[in-house]
């Protein structure tokens, strides 16, 4: 059986950047770029002033002169008509063109107006002062933003600002999400003797979101080949396809199965690892739209078990495709808040909840096992203890894989 | 003129969290529960297996005897016809209800099948093992979720479980964002002389959007005071309206006019702080479907003060409309990678990139001011200098307030 490591590197090993297309940029945030963008003008287009005041020669004001004569106005949007004649001064709003000659903004809090001139108040002007000259936030031509950055707003703005409105960008992976299982009935019903809500639709679409995804929920499927057929082969429209329930040892292969007659290759099943050791993983064929294959998840029924299996293996993946840096593993070592005595012989991720304090320490919860999901509710992450008997002392070292 | 912790109290004294209304439960991952949530169900509903195998007595077990007649088998759906005889085991499934009388599931891995026997192999099996009593995960009538928790994806799942398809939470606050300026021209077109285009609106969207908000973006508005006063007009439906330029003390008092006469109250007017001095903030009238007046943010023009201003300001706010617990001041204590010469008389928020390292560090970027975005485009936040002429050596501490 495979271990956690060996399982997500085979994971990384088949799940590459999506293939980049025009987004509008609107709907480009957070995704990665794939092309080099350039600027196609000089920022500013013109010695822009960052204040508002007037624009002045400092040679004017060498001698000890305060007081200059009030020429035009420019307001933003505005531009000068002439320069700046010797002994003026222009009234300049934020954003607006500096006047030929003025090497210099005062802003209008250090002035006093005095009929058509104007007074400087306060410590000595400074060339250079209050004023950006053009260019000097990017030159025509010049690439400021490259492959690979991540659309954060400030660079949303960036590309607005060198005339963008599309962009060729790796699209936010779409995850199709599909349930199955005769025991299952809706959220909206009330379970029969046997039978039990289905919550992991709803959970699995929202670890999608916020992992950010597009997700799609697919009808719940019955245990039947041909049922199962029709709906999984929907999923595999999708780029990936988190599949709920019927890969764990007791059940009639129905999903494996039609996995197979779907033309989705096994690359493994089970994992060393609890919960979620029937962890069934698996690549679709090649898509019409020439996108490759949907990578495909089955992940166990069981609630928690869905939850784990997705931390681990499919939100890396998701990352990947998405175009985003292979970030580290997440999870992170924590001291143990309160004693905990662990036994199995696979690697356990037990619920825990973060404890404040100078440093972050964890403490597992009273937990019923795999189909305990409130437990999972209030918990921060999930502690891990490796395989085999044993008691932790509170202070120990363990690891600790956030939910967030 | 107002501190940054001064202007930061004020606009929190006025941003309470948002009526709460239904929101079907699809829509509501990350918003805060308004209601507490009890179990309509015992859950599990039955004894349910943990495990694929078979449900036994260990008592029949306990003289060494490790031969079972396999009985009835029990899949996921189904519920056993009868109790378990002595001497039997029922093959059940992940899921299944156990039949009266087991009190333990084997694995099916620890088990070997022999004509209509089965062999349980391995170490002893004891009660309780591999299934989880009826109500273990929650009782009907027990509270499973209290009002002001933030939904969370395994709470989607746990409200789906107990029948929940809508939720009282409290809604996403919904952002008006509105541009002004006679100079301003759309990204999608090549500025004249003296014209800028228009990357606030994106940027402060993608701020908004970050933040988890429903974000709309308004016409630009002119430089006109019937063109300002009909658009403005428009985002006072909203909870949030952030307007861009028009604030500043060079500006003709348009936009704060414009307010005035929609019945914005103004509550301050400039804080002392660079970029983003003349911040203009007030509260719209109450409005008609109920809501709270709007809160309205007038920031500077110029795109890093926006960026500054939504940081500091904009995104508490937000969070406290969302009934987030609010959270502590996000800036936090980090060294100088890089020495830094501060001057000016107000606190100054300047780029800066982290350094990776032991601990971490920060570079302040070489930065135009506050209309050079591109500079903030590669920076993870901003370092915070104090006013005041003053050197700063590498190693010396700082605050930081990060972008993400």
């Amino acid at each position: 059986m495979l271990t956690v490591d060996e399982a997500l590197r085979s994971v990384r090993a088949h799940a590459a950047p999506l293939p980049p297309r025009a987004v509008p940029l609107a709907e480009a945030l957070g995704l990665v770029l794939a092309e080099d963008v350039a600027a196609d003008l000089d920022l500013p287009p013109f010695d822009k002033a960052l204040m508002d005041g007037y624009a002045v020669r400092t040679a004017d004001l060498a001698d000890g002169n305060r007081r200059l004569l009030v020429g035009e106005e420019i307001t933003a949007g505005r531009t000068p008509t002439r320069p700046l004649a010797p002994g003026e001064a222009a009234a300049i709003m934020t954003g607006a063109p500096l006047p030929a000659g003025a090497d210099a903004v005062v802003m209008v809090e250090r002035t006093r107006r005095a009929g058509d001139h104007v007074v400087i108040e306060g410590p000595d002007v400074l060339p250079r002062q209050n004023w950006l000259p053009r260019g000097r936030e990017m030159r025509s031509g010049e690439v400021v933003l490259t492959r690979g950055a991540s659309l954060t707003p400030p660079r949303m703005g960036l590309l607005a600002s060198v005339g963008r409105t599309s962009v060729h960008a790796i699209p936010r992976p779409r995850v199709a999400v599909v349930s199955t299982g005769d025991e299952l009935v809706e959220p909206d019903q009330v379970p029969g003797r046997g039978q039990i809500r289905n919550s992991n639709a709803t959970m699995l679409r929202a670890l999608a979101v916020s992992a950010g995804c597009d997700a799609e929920t697919l009808p719940t499927a019955p245990d039947d080949p041909d049922a199962l057929h029709a709906i999984l082969g929907r999923g595999l429209t999708a780029d990936v396809m988190l599949v709920s329930g019927g890969v764990s040892a007791g059940n009639r292969d129905l999903v494996p199965a039609a996995f197979e007659r779907l033309g989705v290759s096994n690359v493994f099943h089970k994992i060393r690892l609890k919960p979620g050791k029937p962890l069934w993983f698996g690549v679709g064929p090649a898509r019409p739209d020439g996108n490759p294959g949907t990578l495909v998840f089955g992940l166990p029924g069981n609630p928690v078990s869905g939850v784990v299996g997705f931390l681990l293996f499919v939100r890396p993946a998701l990352g990947l495709l998405a175009g985003q840096r292979d970030k580290a593993d997440r999870a992170f070592p924590v001291r143990l808040a309160t004693p905990f005595a662990h036994q199995g012989d696979r690697p356990t991720y037990h619920p825990a909840r973060l404890v404040e304090g100078d440093t972050p320490s964890v403490s597992p919860l009273n937990w019923g096992g795999s189909a305990d999901l409130r437990t999972v509710a209030s918990a921060d992450g999930f502690a891990v203890f490796p395989a085999g008997d044993r008691r932790y002392e509170a202070g120990e070292i363990v690891q600790f894989l956030p939910l967030g």
